[in-house]
């Protein structure tokens, strides 16, 4: 294994820990210094206390060469993170005239003098600091070389950490050395199996399953492996876990269904009922969509089935709004907006409306194209409403992928 | 303050601190600790390495009466957390033959040995440890007494967990005393002054403002202040925050534009372009929306503007897709599901598509009524492709909230 530096990672926030806010700023942070060669051996959430922050400032600076923590850099009350670290490593706190000076052109301008006092906090250096500008929002961040570490105090808000950690970790940072296998419609277990089966004891490559409700992600990493032993074994169990697997280049299933319909020259539709827009959602959410996605009906009510997706009013009082029959033939009216390719959720997301002949997670897909005849399936997803949803969603997108690849 | 009792929380995994996995577990167990009665001090995530999580647990036992873990109780290769908190505590660990029995018969039935051995794992006790169910899943949970601490053990996974989480915790908890006043359209720190000054300096009462890019949470809890008192400061706060606080007991936006539409009688309909289909997600991610959501369609292409809501062709010609003319025409075609109040986005998410005349984060948003006029307003959002749309939707979603509280 190259030898990587060992890191920590502090957020600050009594919402944190409160479980008030759910911290993405750990997982954000941790990433870039993967890809840039450091190994996080720890993340820590403190409150927004002077004391519980520089006691554990302490504690990492003294343990690891990198320290970055994010958040309580702000200019309110419990913004104390400019304090703790001051404390930590026993430094004086300066203001810094040019920072007040920035702080005065591009900040809000506040004439409430509370206001305006809060703002200029954010002027304050640990002495010795160097400032990192703000390319968003209005607080600086703080790079203190301590001697045996440094610590890299960064703003809490993602938009306004993001652009600074690519300032400090630079631009001349190792590549990734990471494949990711997507799958659907397998078990974490077998896929992790048939990984390490194609895998025997390959030395150097590290392998790690994760999964949601409906997607399973096998990721290979080196542990000294170089990148074409990488590249093999990601081949390798590609192979092995057929078409489950959907991507091995890191793209989301939404990517890789507008990257096919790009490739066949097919212009795609949705028409929801139980997922309620999450798959338009989801396919309008990557830049460049709207090159092969025409649009979408959210049928929720019968009458917009009929109305906006001709489905027949006799084929819903005969089946049912939850049934193939309706599926297909919402999918079959999605084509007429302009679409060659179109797909159909209709089911029970629950938590009430289920029925011993139609319970809650029952859901029907189906998708019609210019390709084929129309299939549909039937799926019993368990969990709850969120997860009914997200599963039929997952297999929504994987119903297009496969319907796109039909010759 | 009522005397909380300090604990902490690990969550294992090293998909977290490499950043390829964002953790829910620590917000949901903080959350039900805080609830609970006691006041988490610290959360900390690890990898999947024996040293490293025995090393956190033996420090964080010494120092907090409650430590609760969460993953690595699983049955592949990295799952060690029982060995780690065996050696944390010095115990040996044992084969619980009850648990081994139960494995076998809720487990998936494996034939493959290795597979069979793997999941027996599960049955592995930390001598002294009181084991919990899985009501989800096949791993059960560990409760384990130190003498001055208490180290509870749980799963990973969200729904294996969160059962075991109720169960150790008992139902004969406090109540939560946290107010959550929701507010869009005012910043952080006007929100936060806002509240400070109707708070005065008063005793016992907590306050934290907590921001995303289009949503503002001001959160009063309880230092020592009873349930009247934060009632009373709530509703005097409510006050000063105006029509830009939406709601008071913890609803979401779209949960409020549910029951305000339920309360007047109306039904709701969405035309969205550049939000596609995230306005009705957010809508039927409620329970029981289709009582009061008749449907919506995402019109991403022009095509689908003019066959699905109306929109003339000579208005898209005249003022082009992304216009004040095109956003009321959708919201006025869109009450043609069957709908009474409407509302309509379309705008230039980025990155590309952008122009000089109409930049980048350009969104106009309307709503079209039986109640009156149609309205439309023009937003210029900052942030990348998911920020304009995350605020496009919070807006459209306030935008039929406010034309439902027109009489």
């Amino acid at each position: 294994m190259r030898d990587r530096v060992p890191a920590a990672i502090v957020t600050v926030g009594t919402e944190l820990v409160r479980g008030l806010r759910l911290d993405t700023n750990t997982a954000e942070v941790a990433s870039a210094l993967w890809i840039t060669g450091y190994d996080v051996a720890e993340t820590v959430s403190v409150p927004d206390s002077v004391d519980a922050i520089a006691r554990t400032m302490s504690r990492l600076v003294d343990t690891y060469p990198l320290v970055v923590v994010t958040g309580g850099l702000g200019p309110t009350h419990d913004d104390v993170t400019r304090e703790a670290a001051a404390r930590a490593l026993s430094r004086p706190m300066e203001r810094e005239p040019s920072l007040e000076k920035a702080l005065l052109t591009r900040g809000p301008g506040h004439t409430d003098p509370q206001a305006r006092a809060q703002m200029l906090r954010q002027a304050e250096l640990v002495s010795g600091a160097r400032p990192i500008a703000p390319s968003v929002g209005t607080a600086p961040g703080q790079v203190i070389a301590t001697g045996t570490s440094t610590l890299v105090l960064l703003p809490g808000p993602p938009a306004e950490m993001r652009p600074m950690v690519r300032e400090f970790l630079g631009s001349g940072h190792h590549a990734a050395h990471v494949r990711t296998l997507r799958c659907l419609g397998i078990t974490e277990t077998d896929a992790q199996l048939a990984a390490q089966a194609v895998l025997g004891n390959s030395p150097g490559i590290g392998l790690t399953v994760l999964a949601t409700p409906a997607l399973v992600d096998v990721v290979l990493f080196d542990e000294g492996a170089d990148d074409p032993a990488l590249d093999e074994a990601a081949t390798r169990i590609a192979a092995a876990l057929g078409t489950a697997c959907y991507s091995t280049d890191g793209s989301t299933l939404a990517e890789t269904v507008l990257a096919h319909a790009r490739s066949t020259g097919d212009r795609l539709a949705t028409a929801e009922s139980c997922t309620g827009g999450m798959v338009a959602s989801a396919l309008t959410d990557v830049p460049g969509a709207s090159d092969v996605f025409a649009g979408g009906v959210v049928a929720y009510s019968n009458d917009v089935k009929t109305s906006l997706l001709g489905v027949p009013p006799s084929t819903l009082a005969a089946h049912g709004a939850v049934s193939e029959e309706t599926a297909l033939a919402m999918a079959t009216g999605a084509l007429g907006l302009g679409a060659t390719c179109a797909v159909a959720t209709t089911g029970v997301a629950g938590p009430t409306g289920g029925s011993p002949d139609k319970p809650v997670g029952l859901v029907w897909i189906a998708t019609a194209s210019r390709h084929s005849q129309g299939t549909a399936r039937e799926y019993r997803f368990p969990g709850d409403r969120t997860g009914v949803r997200a599963r039929a969603t997952a297999h929504a997108l994987d119903a297009l992928r496969r319907a796109l690849l039909v010759p």
